[in-house]
């Protein structure tokens, strides 16, 4: 491979996606960025159309409008909800709702998919996935008194579908999944692993996190069942903005989430009595939405549907293949290793090195402006975001990332953990 | 008493409150306000400084710290918390949290609560408490195998401590209560019905929204275990503001939520293996807060705790008191009632008008610049909340109900109810 700058200032010229970082806060070329941000899969950039978006709502809609702008925030949900489902994650049209948070999402769909199992008093998750993917299932599994299985992933290759069907039986009720690795990046295969809990009688719940706006989602193709994520990664939603849910649509009328809150209550405003699931994907809903935070969502999904999923993904493993092909070359000699999958096409948008000092690294590259994640135990975590990130920024923090290293400048830093987010 | 305007204007003159009026859009005041706005008991008005505050946070603390920025915004939550508690809520540090929406909160406590008193399988709410507060406890009591105990309450003058007392004994787990009805405006004993349930081994769930910014409520004095409410109200954090609950001290380690989110994990950025809860408020956290949300309510929380409480709920009884005497004077006569507490110190912020054409004459006054609130079956519900509204917007919303009803113009508006939000 060609390793120069010049190689990856060319991949930048034939970029079809290059237009859209001019959109992004904090992007603006003077020659040499100094920082470089590869963690938008933690929190994503600013689109420039977010303040006035804000201010519309804000200065207009609540200022002015008050409360007859309800008319108009009652159908937030479901637009973005809507977009998000064209757009982003291959489902149809009343298929997804912004609510919540996504771990009170996770928590919603899986209390209502194990209900929809009865009977079955197992519920799976990856021994490997974010922590609140399995905090929610062991609090859930403890609620219930049901049995968790946690079927190991490999920690850089992420899930081997051979050894979840191993612990697939008439017994699992509820498998949640993240479709993206948080940490390695490597990819699951959606279609393939739906098919063998669906077989086996059970429903998979897809957390799409570190998945929606960098990769290809097919929920319709793939025939999911359940799914949620987050909307303040790729998604660039702004920092905890409320989460999205997917629920097929044949299969909403027969679930029922735990809770009834009136958002999720068939015409809640004429406040019945009893509690009546709404008929479609509102039922799902809960309080009501944070209005200003879905304007945020809504700015950010609409950015990524523009740009089109696919050429995203496209760049987002030649980005990934770059950072990869350099490590190699610039760092593997000097003791990092690839924690990753190493074929593109079995990763998400990050990749990941890992290095026993690597939470020393991690302080060292922020210093010189570079920004990754640190991750546990000895992980650096490069995100690349395919919207807004450019291939010689990747060269650039390599580069910095080689001095930092082979310098020993990291050695500095204090090996012990602090704060890390 | 003197109906007059220039009565009105006289109590406006003494209102040690009323400059917070100018820190409020929508207030410019050009001798005569076009819009009377008497619903910021369901979405408060706009603070002035909360675009600045939105903007600093989205343009400087997102679009440039990045994800830095989370050190800053990891505090938020506790932060305003802890200002409402002190400004708002009569309790201490590290009792209050920003977290979810109302009902979310409610199911978590409610939850908790339940799993406090194992061996109690009885459920307590109150058959005229808003819908959401309803259904959460008829979800969580079908969930679990409970009965609901619906506890009748007046609909004008609200719940009778000895009508609840009849209702408790040893199977009663948690009861939850409003302490402002939403319709009628009825205060809840606090302290003597947190005493009764107490007394029967029970714990009280208290709803907060329509008090939290409007009456004085002591959550430490009255010895209340839980509470929750809203901040889009008269703690005008904006539209589906994320809501706050309290959890007194001394229970906090003994409660476990049952959303096992990453944010009420202790030490949550060491991911570790198993979900252990964090030692104070944090643990009744779930997801990733959302940010920008919790902006606005710091705005609004700080501008209610500025004004004061106690002055607050006074101007709050003498704004409802002219309502009720004007109602008396001008409306009563043309088939008007009161369905509020007659006693200004039995009643929260808001007083509420039945007629058999409340929807129409709803419509009529919202044509007519003044913004009430249609609650089923019958009523108009008039919010002059006091952190901004003046005796002479009561008074002109009066003289103008006034009009619309004898002049029988609201007879011109369907009948048949819409959509009402």
């Amino acid at each position: 491979m060609d390793s120069s700058r010049a190689a990856a200032e060319a991949l930048d010229a034939a970029d079809p996606l290059a237009g859209f970082r001019a959109r992004f806060a904090g992007t603006e070329d003077d020659g040499q960025e100094r920082l470089l941000y590869l963690d938008g899969n933690s929190l994503g950039r600013m689109p420039l159309e977010t303040p006035a978006a804000l201010a519309r709502v804000v200065e207009t809609e609540w200022a002015d409008g008050l409360i007859g702008s309800w008319s108009t925030w009652i159908e937030q949900a479901t637009r973005i909800g809507d977009a998000l489902a064209a757009g982003v994650l291959g489902a149809g049209p009343g298929e997804v709702l912004i609510s919540d948070s996504t771990s009170v999402n996770l928590y919603k769909l899986l209390v209502a998919g194990a209900d929809a199992r009865p009977g079955r008093d197992v519920l799976v998750c990856c021994a490997d996935d974010f922590p609140t993917d399995r905090y929610l299932v062991a609090g859930v599994a403890a609620a219930r008194g049901m049995t968790v299985r946690e079927v190991p992933a490999d920690i850089d290759e992420g899930l081997d579908p051979a050894v979840l069907a191993a612990a697939l039986d008439d017994r699992v009720a509820v498998v949640v999944l993240s479709s993206v690795a948080y940490r390695s990046g490597a990819l699951t295969d959606v279609p393939a692993v739906t098919r063998l809990v669906r077989d086996a009688g059970g429903l998979v719940l897809w957390d799409l996190s570190h998945a929606a706006g960098a990769v290809a989602v097919d929920l319709a193709g793939s025939g999911a069942d359940l799914a949620v994520g987050c909307t303040y990664k790729y998604l660039n939603g702004g920092p905890g903005a409320p989460a999205f849910l997917y629920v097929r649509r044949a299969l909403q009328e027969q679930l029922r989430q735990p809770i009834w809150g009136w958002f999720g209550q068939r015409d809640q405003f004429a406040m019945g009595p009893e509690y009546d699931p709404a008929p479609g994907i509102e039922r799902f809903g809960v309080g009501t939405p944070p209005v200003l935070a879905m304007t945020a969502v809504e700015v950010g999904a609409r950015l990524v549907a523009e740009a089109g999923i696919d050429r995203l993904a496209a760049k987002g493993r030649a980005l990934t293949e770059l950072t990869v092909e350099l490590a190699d070359e610039w760092l593997v000699p000097h003791g990092i290793t690839l924690a990753s999958p190493r074929d593109a096409v079995r990763r998400g948008s990050h990749v990941t090195l890992a290095h026993p000092a690597a939470w020393q690294l991690t302080q060292a590259l922020i210093d010189r402006q570079v920004v990754p994640d640190y991750r546990t135990p000895d992980r650096v975590r490069l995100g690349p975001a395919p919207l807004y990130t450019r291939f010689v920024d990747v060269w650039d923090a390599m580069d910095r990332f080689r001095v930092v290293l082979t310098s020993g400048e990291f050695e500095r830093y204090p090996a012990e953990l602090t704060r890390v987010t």
